[in-house]
């Protein structure tokens, strides 16, 4: 299939390269070029920019950071949406804003383009191994048509409908889950730290306990207060919770816990922490609240 | 081993049997009596007080509801502290707070018996089938002494330490971390349904993303609305909240999470759900904060 | 001085009122046009829409409900800014988001016009009195050409410098006062009344204690449950909270009890309180929370 | 009349000196002996300790800093319970928790003696110039044998009936309303230093506007971030908050307000700020949580 793929991060960059790896032909576009670089030699090409890595795709994938990044690459200077072919499908994974979602949605039909919003979830471990998980919503035809592309990528796809945005808020919904986990998790150890009990053997029983991978990776990620390199920048999570209460705030559904963990993520990226491992962040919030560390 | 086993509510019946059925000698105790009959038939001998179960035990076991229990059984008139023979171990497994661990273990002391905490983790079901996971802490030697009846109730012990009330501790960070879980699965499975999204799809895909036994079964029950029959009251998830705030408080560190879950659960007893399970009941207030139901 | 005067609501009518008995004339504009008949005999004339209102006025005044009814008259179809002379100025007394107000002085200075943002504090009693609280910002020889006007409607001026969009940062910031102190009094009667303390003492000590007569009002209200007619519908409340919390979050300020305060308000709204008045409308938040009413 | 005084602080000091100058006669006892020297110029004798002070007593007044002191003045070894007479009055005007006064209620019960709650709104300067509010419950007579005391002390008595907790209360309630402003201008003020605001001027706008002295003064606490000397210390703040947190639970009563305040002033204490004033140290928890300071 003719992909055009815009976005090379950390996600992004494995993403790409999976997809070429299935056989996949690939015309890449990132904001900073060398990052495109790596995949030359694994046979994608270089786009100049966002409009030529659209021009000839069958499918457009992006995988950007933020609204921002996504509004600029489709509908900027130099965009996509004028240059993608009718017919031709756009498959948003990023993690965006169900608004935008829908306004996307609306574009690309006015186009006589697809639209399939398939976000996913996995950290860049997970993106490099091909274990992503994908939530896919849109038109059930585009998305069978993406199929190899999301088995190429992930170890699971989840089909919530018609209606692409609801993968969005599904996305949003999930990371408001691990945030919360990760906030939880932050809080204990400090607690457990203050009351001189080994956090690594209060690790081992949560693990234990909960019996769930994620529990013990985001424990020991704040045991060892890994915070660099970040797995998932705190002003990630940050842009997250911002999305996850603009999705509730619409719908009117209050989210006391979303509003805590916005108030959390945004102290710690008051204090200079945005670019250092969410959990770490976090966790590193509520042990200096209680006069530690 | 002979065995006084105080408290057989539904943990605390299921974990007798199982000791019955590895082969000890029991002598139980119930405020209501006729939770005892049924052990009756499988060996058990019944006996009229607190004391009368501790008399000629080698280890005493409680697992009962809250402080006040346990301070009546152990402390109180007829209680098990006077009976209890210089040399036996009182291993307390109920979840109690940090400070009444302290009080037993200097009591126990005084009278020249070993105390330690153990309790555990798990609902009904992992009670019956023996899967609990136990954390305990006291005399290393008395957690020895007391192993092959942790093996015949559960699937783990850890072992925290001489000092009994880490236990306890350990135990209240787990319940807080659960809750946290609970909360965060009741304000997510709102938005997903205001969103219009299936919550039973939202489900397996929380199930999957996580991995986790314990988000998929509480996930179910919030998902079915399961209040009734309650695995686990809210009442007693209330009390939970009570003692890990106590604990955190009283050494200096603040939980804004753990006060969330306080004053959750406390709104939820206040409107009269103390009996209903504590998940249907904490995701049924976030679903009425949204105007649902 | 020739005025157009746009918005004619439970505030705007009343402040509409003392400029013309100070004087002024007035060519005044309201979506429902039956408000602006009380004011024709009076003397004013009515415009067919915004463009009339602001076509020969030295200063326009907007006091409207929210964001999009100031976009709406301003930038939309037949709105003031392409009707409005060169060198006339624009009064923004509206409550409305850090963000527009910068975006309209942006818009008036690009067509040669002037801004000046002068929100008020007072309910509507207080604008029938002409003893609002006016906060202006803007251009320092504007506010003093627009002086005599806040003279007819308020008992106080404060000049907070030339940056239009602060004065919308005060008054923002001071609603977050007001909304915080009508939770804690909410808070407060709730626990008085279910502790058995008479509400009226309480009310009285308060009154007394604080000397202010902000917290006797809104202790009224809430003691009398006095919903409607709302001074202040709870939806302008939910609205200014999120304001505030925008502003706050575009300079990465992380506000706790404004939090709080939204996600109270939220949940009144989604439970159908949007039109009762917000002290009212919180205070029964607090008590349903506690089991009352 | 003959009045026992125990607890000479910042509050007790000038409370026992207006009771001297308007005649009365103390006996008084404080901890820390030197504070009590500076009343015996003025006609006070200076007891051995707490059964002395009461021995004589029409009436004993306690106005202490917690719970623990006046259970260690009146329960204690030398206590003044046993060496009150019958008949006499305990006036205790400290701010201690509700159930410590339904406790010392009964026990005065008990003795033959009579006990009233009377605790006070004020700080120090209030106390000098004799302007405190007392809210005053217990036997109606007994509040009014005790009137002249009141008057000495303050400009104003409220009654709320026989139940002498009830006082308590109350009082607690007006605390947990001071320290919501309080953590409100807090987080005022940090938004609009970050905002780019004078906090000067906005410090004005809000004394004008809620017209409240209680407002004025802590803002320019505040505003000028006075620290030391505290008015009041942050670590007597916290244990107000532990104490209405504590009389919400009992009666089932969720302060989501009260939860935020004690996490506050729990991460202030331990951060080291238990000994700055509660405003200062308030505020400065907000400003640090923004990047500030």
């Amino acid at each position: 299939m003719k992909i055009g793929f815009i976005g090379l991060g950390r996600m992004g960059l494995p993403m790409a390269r999976n997809l070429l790896r299935a056989g996949h032909e690939l015309v890449v576009f990132n904001r900073t070029r060398n990052r495109a670089d790596a995949l030359v030699a694994e046979g994608a090409r270089v786009a100049a920019g966002p409009a030529e890595a659209a021009r000839d795709a069958e499918a457009l994938i992006t995988m950007l950071a933020d609204d921002a990044a996504v509004e600029q690459v489709i509908f900027g200077e130099d965009g996509a949406l004028q240059a993608l072919r009718p017919g031709a499908v756009h498959v948003s994974m990023s993690t965006i804003s169900v608004a935008l979602s829908e306004r996307l949605a609306a574009a690309h039909e006015a186009a006589g383009q697809a639209y399939v919003a398939a976000p996913v979830f996995g950290r860049p471990e997970a993106a490099e191994a091909a274990k992503l998980w994908i939530v896919a919503a849109g038109p059930a035809e585009q998305i069978e048509r993406c199929r190899p592309l999301f088995e190429a990528m992930g170890q699971g796809l989840f089909n919530v409908g018609p209606e692409a945005q609801r993968a969005n808020l599904v996305k949003l919904a999930g990371n408001f889950l691990i945030a919360s986990m990760v906030e939880a998790l932050g809080e204990a150890f400090t607690l457990v730290r203050k009351s001189e009990v080994d956090p690594g053997q209060f690790l081992e029983i949560v693990s234990k306990v909960f019996g769930s991978p994620i529990y013990a990776n985001y424990g020991r990620i704040i045991v060892e207060d890994r915070a660099e390199p970040a797995g998932f920048k705190l002003s990630l999570g940050l842009k997250d919770m911002r999305l996850v209460l603009a999705a509730a705030d619409s719908v009117v559904v209050p989210l006391p816990l979303g509003s805590l963990l916005h108030d959390r993520l945004l102290a710690a990226m008051a204090r200079g922490a945005g670019e250092v491992d969410w959990a770490a962040g976090l966790a590193r919030r509520s042990a200096e609240d209680a006069g530690l560390g």
